[in-house]
């Protein structure tokens, strides 16, 4: 952990009042603006708190890159191999973005709006710039920008019963990666049943700044009877759930198929994006590497901010990009990318961490067990 | 300021453990990777030093998106309206590009490495992606992608002195904005007279991590002769020398000519490039804003971390998007777009800062006078 300066570069959030009255602890940067990234608890207090009860996150930069116009189904269908060709309105993709390499760009939701309409809820890359490049090459009639919209979620087990209390019952029966627009004073917002963590749980769609701190306001005054907390992703939570981040798990040097997104894509040869060849070629010959949980122990290891090598007998055999202290395992868990012929479950091996010990684990299919 | 949390997301460069033995004291993100933004001097003792001796900064941030291959020079002239058709090897061209409607995308150096190569050294956005997009679309025959390539400034009048004993004499040849390779542990290493400063200098691009400390340690040795200090884009020096910041002074929203830029864009008709259409009709109706100098009192402002308004009369003229007290005008200096009608040198505006004051203030040319 270091300091941060911060300028308009880094762009702020509407609940940021909120934020730092709760006392924000620290911040990273996602696509050119702030994400909290923990506040007066520890992170094994916060991962505890989020399995039993609920939290707020600002998580406003899932940037939202509007794709809209005559041919925003074309191309948005193009820039992924997961087949949108039956997608309705009102429901949510999560679909890898890859390039003429089959590497990966970003891994966002796709949010059908309309017929000519999607959002997508993008990682930590400049998806509006690719998508505006193939649109200008391609000549295709769309207009693609960030959309003003900053999404806050609502995660832990006693979501439904928050969310129930601001938006009434009807939220109950949004269904895993569908959406609903309800109203908040006055005020139509889209809210989905998704989010980055494995506890269940809502992300609002905020596109009018004015009311970032009413709705933070009306969800933690509701939120007294269920215990709720301010919170952000948290890392213990998201490596046991085996929720990749791109940057870290993933970079443009991976495919979908070794991030684990097999179900995500189009092998049969029936729909066309871009990538397509590579990528069957990849399945045809079967992935190299593939991602994976490493189990390991040698008391708590440091936050990891390069891979560090995973070895078999004194082979590199893969790498793990984060990794942390895991209370209920009372080991470290990580993820990482583990070579062919060395990623079952159970393998043994050795994870080199930047403290320069090595330490003895396992490798774990994902998520982690229960 | 406050503190940042690092994982591999957030990139690391060679020259880190230097910088971390030298105190640094804060960092920003810029390309998803760390930049240095101060040490154990202040701002204001940093903008001494700089204008009278010579620093070593880590600007591995300013990523080179490399552009090769048969079609190389075709994609990038496209990308830009600064008429590369006379560009010839050794030859570096600070270069706007823009999209479509002519929204400025990112305002990098271009250097011709060969006919059928350039490097782009970027500001903050990906500029890869939207490079990318366009090749895919337009169907090009090229590779596009992020060169491992991390480049260190040596800023200061006292650059040319301590270069030369570390590369030779030949180093006082190289003219403005041109480049040479000079040799470095044999090792070859492009070497241009540039920075983002105005107090002279070179970049050095660095094109193997394992050289990042030897290079360093040798300009750092060399340097004592010269009071060499560590540092960073000092943000006084920045300002009064108007050299504009994206994500700061300009955005998608803003136009080249409005950034000031119309001495690198081809206005005549004779080029094509994206956005000529948008540009032109620009030209032709004239801006409707300017960037522009703001300098005010009110004593020392705080740092904008959002657009301040530009008011005459009561009347939002403008705004400005960094400020900050210069010890040399004994005022508050700042860059920011004025209306059209208003941007006259000596035009008496207020400046409302975040902190609710409103200050008094003046129209200035860029840059600030010396």
């Amino acid at each position: 952990m270091t300091t941060l300066t911060i300028s308009r570069r880094q762009r702020g959030t509407p609940y940021i009042p909120r934020i730092e009255e709760l006392g924000v602890s620290a911040y990273s940067i996602v696509n050119r603006m702030i994400l909290p990234k923990g506040f007066r608890k520890t992170v094994e207090e916060d991962y505890w708190h989020l399995r039993e009860h609920v939290q707020l996150w600002d998580v406003s930069t899932q940037r939202q890159i509007e794709i809209r116009g005559k041919d925003a189904a074309e191309l948005t269908q193009l820039m992924t191999p997961r087949d949108l060709r039956q997608a309705k309105v009102g429901m949510g993709f999560y679909a890898p973005l890859i390039d003429g390499n089959a590497g990966m760009i970003n891994d966002p939701i796709i949010q059908k709006l309309a017929e000519d309409r999607f959002w997508l809820s993008i990682a930590d890359s400049d998806v509006e710039l690719w998508a505006k490049g193939l649109a200008q090459g391609y000549g295709l009639d769309v207009d693609i920008f960030e959309a003003d919209v900053w999404p806050m979620a609502v995660q832990g087990p006693k979501s439904d019963d928050l969310m129930a209390e601001v938006f009434g019952d009807a939220v109950r029966d949004i269904r895993f990666f569908r959406f609903k627009v309800l109203e908040f004073h006055g005020h139509p917002l889209l809210i989905a049943r998704s989010g980055y963590s494995k506890q269940g749980g809502f992300e609002i769609y905020l596109d009018d700044w004015e009311l970032g701190l009413p709705l933070w306001d009306a969800l933690w005054e509701a939120g007294q009877a269920f215990n709720v907390s301010p919170g952000c992703p948290n890392l213990i939570e998201r490596v046991e759930g085996g929720l990749l981040s791109l940057g870290n798990e993933m970079t443009r040097e991976n495919n979908p198929l070794e991030c684990g997104m097999e179900r995500y894509c189009t092998l049969d040869g029936s729909l066309d994006f871009i990538g397509k060849d590579a990528l069957l070629a990849i399945h045809e010959a079967g992935p190299k590497q593939m991602v994976r949980g490493v189990l390991f122990g040698g008391g708590k290891c440091p936050a990891a901010s390069q891979p560090w090598p995973v070895k078999l007998n004194g082979q590199h055999v893969g790498q793990v990009t984060t990794c942390i202290w895991s209370p209920r395992f009372e080991q470290n868990v990580s993820l990482g990318m583990i070579k062919r012929g060395y990623w079952e479950a159970g393998t043994e091996v050795t994870v080199h961490s930047q403290d320069g010990e090595i330490r003895p684990g396992k490798i774990v299919s994902l998520p982690f067990p229960e």
